[in-house]
């Protein structure tokens, strides 16, 4: 399932190598001006000290329309029709080369076993649709929803777990989000809970590994007496604590609403590492490519993202 | 959203303190014959020492025809037509009684107020829809869905994370799950990863605040070179270590699937708490009703049915 | 798929022959006052007439709670809660041992030999789930659907299409609906048009066999110049004809909503009829069972109820 | 909702007059080799006679691998990759300033006042998204669909149903659409019968307004004894008629799947018609622009492509 979200349904496609990565969004609302600085801004921080440096220019190819702008710059603004939004943007920096080696080969750690279990046949460059490289388009598109609910203000911190790293090594780390401005009452009941589907949205993000709410594992040690948040006598805020994350039952109480995302490490090291080869056997191999040490940072410019769509459903 | 799944799509109803808690499945194959002995015992396992016991005889209305058994039993065996599976488990326990102080009132650390806030009118009867009394209806479905999948072993165990509990408190815990006998190859790119189904399904039980795959949070302060899991020179297992938790891209690798869940403590403490009135002052109150000190056994039982019913859907 | 519409979704269940029919509506809004009356009057309507005479008596599971009502009557009324409402009406009148004789045959012009090809096995009492008992469910859902709309007026017409019937024999006919207070705008382009989801919604009734907007076939056979509805010169009505039937592009332009279902004759006749036994042979067999000449009149009332579970997810 | 279909799920965006016209298909197999060729021709029967010529080079972005082909050709062969396939087609023909006498207008007969009062605006040129410029697309993805489906064939015929037309003005008419080699057994029950996603899948297609299966609007005037279709004395043909078109409780039953679509005429007519102007008033316009006379035989090349879509989700 290539497509995100219910209302606000994002459809992503496009492999790491290929020509493009793009998207369709459908239930967009009408109306509304894109603002295409964000857009570019938020996607210079998701490629921030990737060694893989793209230009990263958004191709809009459907459900816009160009309108005079009120202070008469030559471009224009785009406004959205309400009919289906379709934008692209092209891989200019493929070395496909650099991956032909690899062309019968599983690396540890990636996705290229799994995918050919699944699929019987893969895209061997770059990681192709599993490749970290597609979130461009969901920046793109959580840029949009951001912009549908200018209420609502979505801040993460990063945090790299070692203090000392190796150079040679690579690194994972906690993205913790906040979001205030949600108003009480967002989510649904059962299976459309809202934190269960914040869970859906962090783990749909590659490299994570783990996902809590509030107080999270740790709620799991707690007391009863101490977890749970008293009311506050006055209204504001509505509770002492904020254990639950700021839902309860799957519906936001109105508190913020606070989780951490786990990334593991960037799976593509820079030694040599023993491949599995098609036939059986292992083959030590240094991969090429141009690969990080660190994520996330960037991760959590997806983290956002995924926040504002998954929100931009439910709100 | 009272439905979970697109292929074996169950759909749940019913509150807490009303007639019944029921659901239907639709999409589940013809010509399974339902063993109602071990949906009694996931049962059984479920309310397992429940301050609030109930029989949970399962009524069966509709999808299912009676066929002569082989062993001649009088009762004959339940087979499944194809068509939607719909039954009911009766609630006779039931003390409205225990809650009418609590008309007006919500409790801390329950979904009271957020039910209140979203629906502008609530069942203030022992949680309404947010209870866990509608796990019931998952443990059953997911006993069908188990027998659906014959050659996949799903394994609990529920820790409790203090040693000397106070008996007049409430806890949490940690259950670990493992699955064996997915193949490689099940679980989809992007939004329908197995990790983040997991995740979803997980999150969506009452009282769970985490989720891991394999080595989950700890991953996120490892180096590259040591979380990555090397291929194994025989094939069998897979991989010498299993810190992605059996996923890889979103896609099973055949490895074993692990991940943890993390419950926080049951809400209702045998104290008295601070509730807020709809007014909006506080009341003082000792929660009536029949409740747990812990409920992390129990929830395993959920944890088991809920993994499931994920996976009946994806293999 | 047993579930009808995305936002006002019913899930429907049982055999005509099993205990009960019932189905879990999910997504009925908050606060509404359930009117038990309107439901039993249209139950009576759609089983006026019908050989099989059942009370249909409605009983409710969830979704509802009980509050006193105005005028003090003994009863009470139902509010929606907003979480999902289960009911079911019991089938009373079954008489299997009818159908005993048929356990091995498929009636010409029955749903029987295409659902065993499906299942593989069968309910070969009354239809099982293809029989038209099921539309109990709709026509009950469908007065919810109203309740929802109390602006948009739904009205048919049934026509019984011969006028000098046989009285051994049955008949089909065409049911006309016109829909009143439906405002311009609702309907979704490409593949939620308005018209495509009525004629899903109608094509999903028993018998029906043709469905057609506005001027329907006709259209077929005129010119442009004749066809097109050209603009009133004052705004209401708003066309000077309405050859499209209200919608244009899918969507509707705020003229009555007018399109015709065909329905095919009764296909339980009273005569002796060629079975098809499933080791190949014919046998030649007087169908017993109780059944109709006519169905359009009661057809009607399913018209009525699918039109509003269609707008009821669209408006 | 601009996605059709639930395993074969196809997502298209673009306007008439945009950039472009395009898709995303989601859930095709891997290891198809896609066949160019047969795209290309279903293109050009799609557009033959149409007044506006296109070259209809359809772009593929994702989702396919090039492959070294057996005869050696220098282009190779796309293979699908199990990923989303994006593709597009652009518009080059385009004459907006045909439109701009348009932009405060709304033509009688097109959607141009029910996107405007859906949308609050609307891109006025060419009819937007309403355009059967769309129908590209569908016939591209249909042609994807029967490759996976080579067993089945889906024939088409076309009926103008005027024998001396007037040059000057504009004609509907009637495609009747035979399909054999869908095996018995092919539907749902209730909401998703066979019968009803065809009638869904006709009606979504522009002008389109009638649908019926097999003796259609004919049946509702015959007697039972004379519509059931008997069983035949050999199994094949299984019956000795076919009035209900191959569909019995909307599953089929292995008889050729048989329906006939009408299609209202072309409504831009060649002639001065009355405008509805934004602000009420009435303005007499020749529209300009390049439009059929006939579109039938066009619309045919849709018919197929739409059954296509819609039996690969079903199949």
């Amino acid at each position: 399932m290539n497509t995100y979200g219910n209302k606000f349904r994002l459809t992503t496609y496009g492999e790491s190598h290929g020509l493009a990565v793009g998207a369709v969004i459908d239930g967009c609302p009408a109306g509304l001006v894109i603002d295409t600085e964000a857009i570019a801004t938020a996607l210079a921080r998701r490629r921030k000290g990737a060694p893989r440096q793209e230009e990263d220019t958004v191709e809009w190819l459907s459900g816009l329309k160009a309108v005079s702008p009120a202070d008469n710059s030559p471009e224009g603004q785009l406004v959205t029709l309400g009919t289906p939004i379709a934008f692209l943007v092209r891989n200019k920096n493929i070395r496909p080369e650099d991956y032909s080696p690899l062309e019968h080969l599983f690396r540890p750690g990636h996705a290229d076993y799994t995918y050919f279990m699944k699929y019987g046949l893969r895209d061997h460059c770059g990681g192709g649709r599993a490749s970290a490289r597609e979130t461009v388009v969901r920046v793109v598109a959580g840029c949009i929803a951001r912009q549908l609910m200018p209420d609502i203000n979505i801040v993460t911190e990063s945090a790299r777990q070692l203090d000392d790293p190796s150079p040679s090594d690579t690194y994972g780390g906690v993205v913790s989000c906040r979001v205030t401005g949600v108003p009480a009452g967002v989510g649904e009941p059962l299976f459309g809970k809202l934190n269960a589907s914040l869970a859906a949205a962090m783990m749909s993000i590659p490299s994570t590994i783990g996902f809590e709410m509030g107080a999270g594992f740790k709620a799991a040690t707690m007391k009863g007496s101490e977890y749970i948040d008293m009311w506050n006598t006055v209204r504001e805020p509505l509770t002492l604590t904020n254990h639950c994350g700021g839902v309860q039952g799957g519906i936001s109480n109105g508190m913020p609403i606070e989780f951490r995302v786990a990334f593991h490490p960037v799976v593509t090291i820079p030694q040599p590492v023993e491949c599995l080869h098609k036939d059986g056997h292992l083959e030590t191999v240094t991969i090429e490519g141009r690969h990080d040490h660190y994520h996330i940072e960037r991760a959590a410019a997806v983290v956002e993202a995924m926040t504002a769509l998954c929100l931009v459903n439910l709100v």
